[in-house]
């Protein structure tokens, strides 16, 4: 229960990190049986960004973003830095000169259960966020968290070392040790893809594509003439 | 109460349908008494689209996307795909894959009272969307829901059938039957806008243009100079 | 508790409020000690607008837009209109109409606690509004209320010839006899940040640019390494 | 489009609602095969009533309670009386006046998608509401609906004559014609229900008495022994 | 924008405040002229009280109670604190032991835009609170904010000294120049309310008590006989 | 990622729970820095309730309660029932039948992150039930989750005997290994406030027996008498 920085933390391999990257949100997600992603009030600030990182973790206090100054010292090329809080918060406890401080260290992205400001200069600069609110509201830097440690953002389960992906459908927590399984289902998936949409796009029909028409017609469904006005 | 898919239902003619299309929400919702709009909730995924389609209805379970399946069959060129659930959700419920598949049978848009993903790729495709939520959360296809039948969506109530048209300003319901006259009177409207919006432009107030003066007078407004401090 | 329009408003100078509107909204919310910001949900129709302007306030009823009719009047160049509403409405009570008018009296945005339409012709038009919602639900002209009394708007308490700040981030309140010193305060802070920036941009630590090692020890933060599975 | 009273709607036969009354909510909309409800937010303003009844149904504008006053003629004994409003409204639409009135023609309660007042008289009368929120904003009567057309309330659609059921579960809305299969429906489950209450109140497993050990086998639920700490 | 606690503030009669205690929020709000509500989130944490009092006002920080132990030794016997914070906040500011600082001191209640805490004990000491949540989240004292200033409550603008009536219904704030105004207009609606009672329960439509079927009509409102199926 | 059911998980000494249930969970989540409380949305179903479990974990899909039937199983006396949900959800996932097989293994109560019904039944039987929502809409038993893995609750991250505080400020996670030193401090803190309690109740100042006086005025804090109209 006290406030402590996590150091040495492990990072999966980076080209098993671009994978997922690769892959994006929707379709790591399925491939991952349908569990890890945060709530759908996660929203890019710009659209178009699809990355992934290795989580480094910051719990905050709601208004307070000294733990996120301490959290930059932790960064390393390929991170994004994920940030929970322990109450419900929009104020912006994240702007360009934060951003300024991750760039220079390599690191992708942000993804924070609060608010985030400057986000003219954060599209201009090309830094990509997930936040839950964009506010201009200071904050304080007066009590401390800690970074590194499981945190509760958005209501998924963050790791340090998870792999993190994010793009405009939302944003995914893969954990450290099934990525690589998420990339091999993945990939898998892509494949399998590209088929149906050249057969859907040339007229073929689900119901057919996926034989659903006898499992349909067993669970009851039926087909009835209009009968109402024309 | 037992699921069904109503097959032959009636549309409007598609001329008919342009025409409110053109109108566009605001324009028709006032034409038409200012009813069947649904809830400001229902955003469009990418700004610019303005579409107006006959109904095709489903009505289909949280977290089920079964039912969209089985209503794509049910599309016709110009028809627009209105999905109402059964309880709050905002579960992606549609993607890239099933647009490619209404794409191929001319539907023009999709209203849905839940979530939706692979938001960039129906970006690109320009397949206009017009959901509760953007969500990468994946569903199941187990429960049987309709197709066809009047449903509930985002507080509205939809027919099979009826013009529903959707822009930057959200989604509107005409029943089949009233379309005629909204297309009349909405047509009217914008007819008049035209030189109201001529004078606004060259410094007519609208308290004159109007005719305001004297019913706010009546009211009770009074004018009373600042005594404040300067 | 009658219902009036106050004449005659005082202004702060067009040059001060000009200062305003370059520093933006969180620069300025910083300058004033973090107090005067609206609530979060206010957000703007389109991106990229950075205005102040001298504040003509609105009291509105929930849908009935009679009194910005009202306001119109009321308005010189380099204002921008405020609409507090007495409940809780996102109805559309602004449009394209409105925005001509007062585009014409050299209005340079709207601040809104309720819904707009025809965002897309406002978007192409330039005029730049900040609502809560967007919703082509049509309003009556049936009940009086104010124009340039105190209002609360979106949580902030505005009084006419205020200055309204107003950006991506967000909309700020600045009373018009704290606006120089804002200004003053803003000012030297943006000074301050383009040092702050070029050095955390070199990749110095905010930690040490900041001096927060010492206090965060001094709270009590301790650093541990990772003792999890690698 | 154009604002009506329908007088004379049918009414389902006194005894059928009483039977729909003692089923309750959770029955019934099992019964229906989960269809009919309305959304969560709509709570009872005290606990403990459990009432059916045949709806009166007013479609109403934001902030206006003009057509309840209208719809207050259309009662009878038995009836329930359903408001639904045509944007999200919050404002006290109904007070212990109008409460009055409903309960000198004997009607059963009130289901309003918007806010009521003097809930402190209310309760003390035992009159039973069911609002969206308890607000004392007062309202005004300037804008014309309709009583005794389909109205969506809270999510529902509802006609005149259509059997609405109300406790602390919430609120559900019987078509008529299906009132009395739901009845027939519910009641079965009732009788079925008490023998599985005391089969589990003597510590069978639902697994068993429900035989799903083998469905959750098949599709691949497997136990694992603990192997974390102890 | 300086920290400050005005002290000496003025305060209404006691007389005047226990008339509109005894008047309630809902008759006062209207006979005010439905202005100075404050937003229907805030709730009672017990039912039945109903009080006034005059404000003492603070405007506190998020999740910083510091303020609320300062106003403490502003307040007087028939005082209501009035709590305010600067951004959205529902963590729990004020728990027992504030109150029982506060029930020393003769203060009436306690409105919160924030959370509380101890509810349970609140509820037995008989300490009536109007917050926006409950919640055991602790809070710091880290950060100023002001006493006896003006301050927006649930969106409601307070002033010290003002009359704040709170009840079941809500929260209504009375300016105290306008307080033996609004008692006036209050009784007077009271006076006439009983007679209006007893006419409903008799029988008596309002349609008729009102004299609303003439400007019905006029409005163009048509009955017409229900032509569904019986 | 594979659905599990985790047996034989470990469980905190009963007496040890028994010391978290009579602090509750205001004090204990002081006592452990304010850490592990869930969102304030969870309330219980009815007043008075205060308990502390041993926690069995369930990880739900939303509108699916087949998860929970494997769980009663997992049960012992003194066991709390934790469900957490896939995406966000008010199904009413349990009633009274789910509570009578609950109650007869000595389960002291359900924590979930959805909905329950039967609140009438459950309140008679004094069942606790801390629910996001109360709704009546059933559920379909069609898709597996897992029982006793760490799963996220209402924003609060659980592992299997954890011990679960809950009662009317909200729910409140122990981790197991921290139980034993949080009732310790938490019981310190009971000893600390009587006197607390008592000095206040005298009226004495909080400014003064927490010796705030000092850090006030050298934060800045000023004085100033009111300089506005009597």
């Amino acid at each position: 229960m006290k406030p402590v920085v996590v150091t040495g933390t492990p990072r999966p391999a980076a080209a098993l990190v671009a994978r997922l990257a690769a892959l994006g949100v929707a379709t790591t997600h399925e491939a991952m049986g349908r569990i890890g992603l945060m709530k759908p009030y996660m929203r890019p600030i710009w659209p178009g960004a699809q990355v992934a990182g290795s989580a480094v973790t910051v719990l905050a206090q709601p208004g307070d973003n000294w733990m996120i100054h301490v959290a930059v010292e932790q960064c390393q090329p390929g991170d994004i830095l994920v940030v929970g809080v322990t109450a419900d918060n929009t104020d912006g406890m994240f702007g360009d000169l934060l951003a300024t401080s991750l760039m220079s260290r390599g690191v992708v992205g942000l993804v924070i259960d609060a608010g985030v400001r400057d986000v003219k200069s954060l599209t201009e600069m090309k830094f990509p966020v997930w936040p839950r609110a964009i506010s201009a509201k200071g904050t304080v830097k007066a009590t401390l968290g800690s970074v590194n440690v499981p945190v509760v953002c958005a209501g998924a389960l963050v790791h340090p070392g998870d792999v993190v992906v994010a793009d405009d459908d939302g944003v995914l927590v893969v954990p450290r040790k099934d990525a690589e399984a998420a990339a091999i289902a993945g990939e898998a998936r892509v494949a399998n893809e590209d088929a149906k949409r050249n057969a859907l796009a040339s007229g073929v029909l689900g119901l057919d594509l996926y034989k659903m028409r006898e499992p349909l017609a067993k669970a009851g469904l039926t087909y009835v003439p209009w009968k109402g006005e024309d």
